[in-house]
Order: structure tokens, then C-alpha cells, then sequence
């Protein structure tokens, strides 16, 4: 399956057996490689649990386990919902990185269309996301702060949804800005833990046009973490409104997201797509 | 399946409705995109013949049907023996580029391990390359020739296996040799269509290191008709005898090859490997 064609290989292990705890890490290597195995970004496993009504484990192709993936919660969510292994359409999902909330909406035909997942709160202290900064700084947002980087001056808003983004607005996305700017920030000393670069342009209100820079993969179609910090840092710059729904329009299609200001969690609704269904030979 | 790492997606069309010719190039491109649809080098249809055994079709992901694909003979041939579509262990395969021979070799169950495939005559002259030459020259072969290229002179053999080849004899494998030669000689005017750029070191008299500069890929880690024309020039050379079984280590694993002095056509044997089998939705 695949949400913006951020695609895993999902095992439904409330039917199949699973294979041993200390197999899976080479299972994903296995199966994600794109010449001797299936080709995927992952392995994902959907599970029962003991504490939500699914339990989602996702292994990136490298065989380390990821705390989230929010276009694999997508996916799940359909899996779950399309197999009747939850009941409603609203469900909750346990990942390592906590329980989180899911809503599938359905089409005419009762098969899930898109799903709108909960991706938490969004943390805005440097020491959280994490940035440095001078004496007390640490402990402050850093929104639409200047930073000078190699000797010039850069305007972002630094926010962490579980990773660190560094939300850059500009007048219009192009490649070569991307290409140029995003890996100089994402390696910036500014940022212990590196940083995911987005470039976002507001069309309008509700409207934004979207690129990232990925932490350790580059530019790529799709980043739901990226989205959802866009859209906060859109929000924390007067460019757009909280429980907005606003459309980001990313290379790899759209999602739409809204911060609402009851909780105070940020929810991303998308597609999510089966590509096709199989039994794997294990090497 | 895939043979040494070359990937494509299968389908029975002994067994399954195809779909319609026109929408070929387009299922072959969406089931190879890595991100929406499944990954693979592109789409293989194994099909009944009318004037062999077996028939083969190959879509490249670029959606261009391909005359032919060694390691996919030896898939499509895996398949059609296990699925009972041929009778004997040796068998014909219709393909775009003419009618090939194969044959299979069985494991202790029964399944086929290794296929040997007919990848066709040799053609040295260097109008048949195509290599460009000076008067008569372009009715001569290029065995061990040096060409000046930039002003360097490089020493290599020229060689079509239906494809261009040009073959260099060096002591040892570096990609960084691999990196810098690669690209100039693909695009050396002296190869009006371009040329592959194979590099090969001969271990011993039945066994040779190998590593391929692809036309239109770059370094890849198997490349069946560089390994053919590899083993042709290490015979034209003197390095290793005809009729003998050479052991050529690709970086993706190993073929066996043998150039036959009895009806000059060069064989080789490699293994085949089903990852798994599946239903695709159409997106």
C-alpha cells in the first residue's frame, strides 16, 4: 500500500503468523530491496493489541524500527477498517511512539477513501525540537527567528512533530533553491539532531503550496510530519488559522490539515491506496 | 522474479486475461514505479506461441517493448516449466528479437535451479557494432584495437550481442575507473548508438571478475549480454578457450557462459528467483 506514494510492505498479523522477533529487522531489509525483494520504503506489521484496537509496527528498510509513520497509519487504518478488525470508523492505532486516534471516511461503495489521523502535539521550545540557542533561548519557540548560517542570514519557524522541521515561506518553490538550501540547514550546527527543511508558499487561507528537504533522504514526494509542522508554522505566523482545514498541496499529492484548538493536536487527512496484494518467498 | 537482481513483474498470461494491447506501455510503467505502484525494471508477459514453445514480451518502465532480456528468459523460462506450460527441460521461447532455445536444470525437489538460454551469435565487424572506422575498416573487426578518445588512447574490444559492447582488460576492478571510463567511452563518437563499457580481469582460464557501465543506467549489478560479450572477447583475446565453461562474477551474483565453436552461438546459465507472487490492483 502507499499514501503518497510513500510505500511499505503491510503484513496482517491478525491472520498470518509472524515471523520471530530478532528475523524482522533483515525481513524489511529483505523485502524493501528494490532488486532482490519486493521494493518498498518498509515492512509495516498490523497487529492486535492490548491497549488501542490495532497495533502498528513499522520497520524502515535499514531494519531499524520508526516510532510513527503518518502515511502508514493511513494505510493501516484502511487494512483495519477493510478486513473488520475494528468496528467503527473511528479507532485507535498503538505505536511506539504512543496510542494515537484514526477516522476512516468511506465512499459509495463502503470502501475507505481517506483517512484522518492524529499526529500529536506539536512541541515549539528549541530544547525540544531540538535547536540550540543562547541562555534562556532554549527554552523559547523560535518562530520566524533569523539565524545566520555560514555567514547569512536565514528566516525559518522551528518545530518538532516527534522530528525536527525548520519551515521556510517563500514566494515560489523551485528545485534549485531546495537543492541548495535544504542540505545546509539540515547539517547547520544550529540543529544537534539534523533537521527536516520545508519550503512552503501560502496561495490563500486555505492553500499551500509545499517541498521538503527530508533528514537523510533528500527531496522526496511526501513527508506527513512535514505537512503537519508546515501548516503549524502557517498558523504561528499569522498565514493561516487554527481548525482551519488547510490543503497542502505536496509533489506527491495532497493532504489536508488542520490544528485544532481544542487539544491542541494537529490531524492530517489523505488518501491511502492498495497496489497489490501477495504472498512473499522468503530468500 | 529476478535473475541477479534484475527485477520484473510477471504475468501468466497462459492462465489470465491480458489487457488490452494500447494500455501495455502504461501498465508496464505504473507497475514499475517504486512509489505507486509495485518497483521493478518493468513488465514481462509470458504468453502461448504460435511458433514455439513459449512466448516472451518485454516492457521496459519506460513503457518501450525490448527485443529481448537474458535474465528474463531465464524467469520466464523458470516459470513456464513449474507451471507446467512446456513439457521437456529443454525448450523454445519466441521473442521480439527471433525464436531462442532454453533449457532448465532441476534441484533434488524438482524445481528449477538454473536455466541455460541461447543469447545468439556474436557480431564483431565493426559496422554491426555499430563502431565507427575509416575506409575499410568498418568491415573488420575491433578485437584489442586502440582508439584515441580525447586524446587518450584506450585499448578494448568491440563486440554486439544485439547491443553494443566495448570490453576492457584491466588488472583489477576500481569504481572509480569504472565511474570516470564509463561515461566517456559510452558517449565516445566513435559509438554512433553509444556503447556498454564492461571492465573484466581474468582470475584464471575458466573464470573471470567482472563490472558493467550500462548505456542509459550507469554502474548496475548484472548486465547478462556484457557478461556474454566479456567472455567472447577474454576468447578473442586468447585469455580463456572457446567451448569452455566460463564462471563470470558479476557484482549481482554469478553466470556461467560458454561460446559454442559448434554453431558459434553463446550460452548462459544463471539462476532465476520467485519473490512473490500477488494480485496488482489497477490504480
Amino acid at each position: 500500500m502507499h499514501g503518497l506514494g510513500n510505500s511499505y510492505i503491510y503484513v496482517d498479523g491478525f491472520r498470518d503468523p509472524l515471523p520471530n522477533e530478532e528475523r524482522l529487522p533483515n525481513l524489511a531489509s529483505e523485502v524493501a530491496n528494490p532488486y532482490t525483494g519486493i521494493g518498498s520504503d518498509g515492512l509495516i506489521l498490523i497487529l492486535p493489541s492490548n491497549v488501542a484496537d490495532v497495533r502498528m509496527r513499522v520497520f524502515n528498510s535499514d531494519g531499524s524500527e520508526a516510532k510513527n509513520c503518518g502515511n502508514g497509519l493511513r494505510c493501516v487504518s484502511k487494512y483495519a477498517y477493510e478486513h473488520q478488525y475494528v468496528e467503527h470508523e473511528n479507532f485507535s492505532i498503538e505505536t511506539l511512539g504512543g496510542i494515537v486516534e484514526s477516522q476512516v471516511h468511506l465512499d459509495e461503495e463502503g470502501k475507505v477513501s481517506e483517512v484522518t489521523v492524529d499526529m500529536g502535539v506539536p512541541r515549539l521550545k528549541r530544547k525540544d525540537v531540538p535547536m540550540r540557542g543562547k541562555g534562556g533561548a532554549l527554552e523559547e519557540n523560535a518562530i520566524g527567528v533569523t539565524e545566520t548560517i555560514n555567514g547569512i542570514d536565514y528566516t525559518f519557524t522551528a518545530v518538532s512533530m516527534g522530528n525536527p522541521h525548520a519551515v521556510f515561506f517563500v514566494d515560489k518553490l523551485a528545485d534549485a533553491m531546495i537543492e541548495t538550501v535544504g542540505p545546509l540547514i539540515e547539517k547547520a550546527d544550529l540543529f544537534p539532531d539534523g533537521t527536516n527543511v520545508e519550503f512552503i508558499s501560502t496561495l490563500n487561507a486555505s492553500e499551500i503550496d509545499f517541498a521538503v528537504w527530508e533528514r537523510g533522504s533528500g527531496i522526496t514526494q511526501a513527508c506527513g510530519t512535514g505537512a503537519c509542522a508546515a501548516v503549524v508554522a502557517a498558523v504561528l505566523n499569522g498565514e493561516t488559522k487554527k481548525d482551519e482545514a488547510i490543503t497542502v498541496h505536496l509533489p506527491g499529492g495532497d493532504l489536508t490539515i488542520h490544528w485544532s484548538s481544542k487539544d491542541d493536536h494537529v490531524w492530517m487527512k489523505g488518501t491511502a491506496v492498495t497496489v497489490c496484494t501477495g504472498i512473499y518467498f522468503q530468500a
